[in-house]
């Protein structure tokens, strides 16, 4: 039996009819080494906020079944071309909405999660030796409604379609050359990780890493889905994300990452009493603000300072929540926020053996002088929260520390 | 029980924010007398261009199908942001495509044909008092495959709507009062007209009138569908199409029209002998070449001239066919080719009991100098193509000589 393979391509990939047209040449080479083809697109880079341009013209706050019925058109637009382009070059293609795709979601439009794909009319269509083009981020309810997945939905869609087609692998093209062990922006040393685990990978990605969208990591996790992330503009292999191996554990730490886009609020001066830390974290759970690191500071007689990061794009909610108890629930002074706050991690599974890492990271970034202002950590994971002034030194010293700029074998 | 209403919007009346704007004004304006609103909107202006011509920078002739898929997407925009604005104004509405429609077409993409609409989807939204917004245009197969209606296809998708909920009537939404006498930018005492019966409708849209597209009227008369022709921009009654009516009559003349767009072609110096003229015909149908006009005449012992007009666009395709005959089975001298030609008609059922209507015509065109080339009739029509030069002229005579500027009780 022939092997399927499934590929997506992003926005930037498809951003132009001439690079619409590389994307053929690229999915006929892999049908030509004899594999099925599932290719899954993204809108043309642009489009996605030229649609969303348009409906704030209309409404400060569109409607999230008309605003899924709008976005739909990026993706849509992108199969017919690259379908197109596919046939120019006299190989058969035929392309598929999310409903044609029988990609079926709940009803949580803007948002939406795939529920199931049966695979009849995919199978049939490749069955009859055709490149099968699937709209991504795109998919339909049991009654007929087009739904999107949200950001990065696209990733989601060739991994779910992966993962019910049995493909062999999912290979997501972007454009950069894979999964680093940290931002080369930033650490000109950083290597490109050969193989990474799924733990390690949604960590990367929870921690800052932009290459993959956390979903889309679950799913291939949940799935078994082997992922490869390469580059769409050269054929130099990328990064396996798969199951953990036992040689993996050889490497203690697998990558570095920072987040610049966190805020840590402080509540000044709280009565240091049981449940005071209860109220302030119910309330914003119930507002579903996610926070990150917390810290509690006894600061004078009976008064305590609660410090804690949520992402920046929820901190205003966040800072109105707590504007709402301070006088009347906390009897707090005062609360300060500030933004200048960033995130820096260590990643890799070789923690859960290997005692150190903790260590070896705060003695790294004291000898810079930098002050660790919080610390979380998860069973494969470390981060502080440190002043945003010396993200790039704590992350080169830390990259070096670790020793993640030498080759592993 | 409710009246049903379906609206249909043009290109132009849809063709920036402001006018889907308008265009929810005035949808709101109809379900606020109490009916139920069904809406038909057409891509923007100027966005089915685009689409074309990203096409066309991948493939001369692009696949059928994928051209569909492409295609679609204008309405699909359309819908999302004029339900967006109507629910921007507090009031319901809910877009479909043309398969959440269920409009179901064959498979003769780029020009498919409505076979059904099963209406349950729709009656149930507007039994919960939604607006109903449809992308016109577009269909989807029975296998689930989006195809489109060809040139004016919206027209069609609203009058099929109109058609299978029955609807009181089919308000056809444009850039213009109504249908005219004739073309007011010829004759400026061009009247609008306020009823006309479906067969003088079809054949001033054959005949040249641009307003309403054939295939939409056809459905029309077929089913029985009430259209009124009216401006977008203002609210003066349009023009009511709908079956002959006995006071109808009392008009011979509804109208003139005159068309451009037509191409002579003679073929001199055949052999006068039975068979030659079906050998040119045949070999014009079996190309799907639509031949209008023909006259034939003896020029010279046992030669015979005979000339046809034909659609511009299919001119070149015609003089194909008819170089590839000359030679061997004609044994013609040679063939001209004359695009200064052009077809003035007049159109009325009133015709039919009248006689008397040809030699008026006749008279009214020579009383002018002009020379007639060809004649053509139908039972309500008679059509004479000139030199292109006179066709003003002629349709200001004809508009004139047959009171078309009085106002009719």
């Amino acid at each position: 039996m022939k092997k399927i393979l499934v590929q997506k391509y992003g926005g930037t990939s498809v951003g132009t009819i001439d690079r619409i047209k590389a994307v053929a040449e690229r999915v006929i080479a892999s049908y030509n080494e004899g594999h099925h083809v599932v290719v899954v697109v993204s809108a043309m880079s642009g489009q996605t906020d030229q649609l969303i341009a348009m409906a704030h013209k209309i409404s400060n706050q569109p409607d999230e079944r008309e605003m899924d019925m709008l976005m739909a058109t990026g993706e849509q637009i992108t199969i017919a071309l690259l379908a197109m382009a596919i046939q120019e070059r006299g190989y058969p293609a035929v392309s598929m909405t999310g409903f044609q795709a029988n990609i079926i979601t709940d009803k949580a439009h803007t948002k939406a999660r795939i529920m199931d794909i049966p695979t009849e009319k995919l199978k049939n269509e490749l069955e009859k030796g055709k490149i099968v083009i699937v709209a991504g981020f795109q998919g339909v309810t049991e009654t007929g409604d087009i739904t999107t997945l949200g950001r990065g939905g696209s990733d989601t869609s060739a991994v779910a379609l992966a993962a019910v087609l049995k493909a062999d692998v999912c290979e997501i093209y972007t454009d950069v050359d894979g999964v680093f062990t940290t931002d080369p922006n930033v650490v000109p040393e950083a290597r490109k990780i050969d193989r990474i685990s799924y733990d390690e990978m949604l960590e990367m990605a929870s921690l800052g890493a932009k290459v993959l969208q956390i979903r889309s990591v679950e799913f291939a996790m949940n799935y078994g889905v082997t992922i490869h992330v390469r580059s769409s503009f050269n054929n130099t292999p990328g990064t396996i994300v798969t199951r953990e191996e036992a040689d993996m554990e050889h490497v203690v730490v697998r990558g570095v990452t920072y987040s610049k886009n966190e805020v840590k609020l402080t509540v000044m001066g709280v009565p240091d009493r049981p449940g005071i830390a209860a109220t302030i974290f119910n309330s914003l759970a119930g507002a579903n603000i996610i926070v990150d690191m917390i810290i509690q500071n006894i600061s004078e007689q009976g008064l305590a300072d609660i410090s804690f990061t949520v992402p920046q794009n929820e901190s205003q909610k966040a800072l109105q929540v707590i504007k709402g108890l301070v006088k009347e629930k906390l009897g707090a002074r005062q609360i300060i926020c500030d933004d200048k706050i960033s995130k820096v991690s260590v990643i890799g599974i070789g923690m859960k053996s290997h005692s150190g890492v903790a260590a070896k990271m705060f003695d790294t970034l004291a000898n810079e002088g930098i002050n660790i202002l919080m610390i979380s950590t998860s069973e494969i994971a470390i981060s502080c929260a440190i002043e945003s002034k010396y993200t790039e030194l704590a992350v080169r010293a830390l990259h070096d520390a670790f020793g993640l700029d030498k080759q592993v074998s």
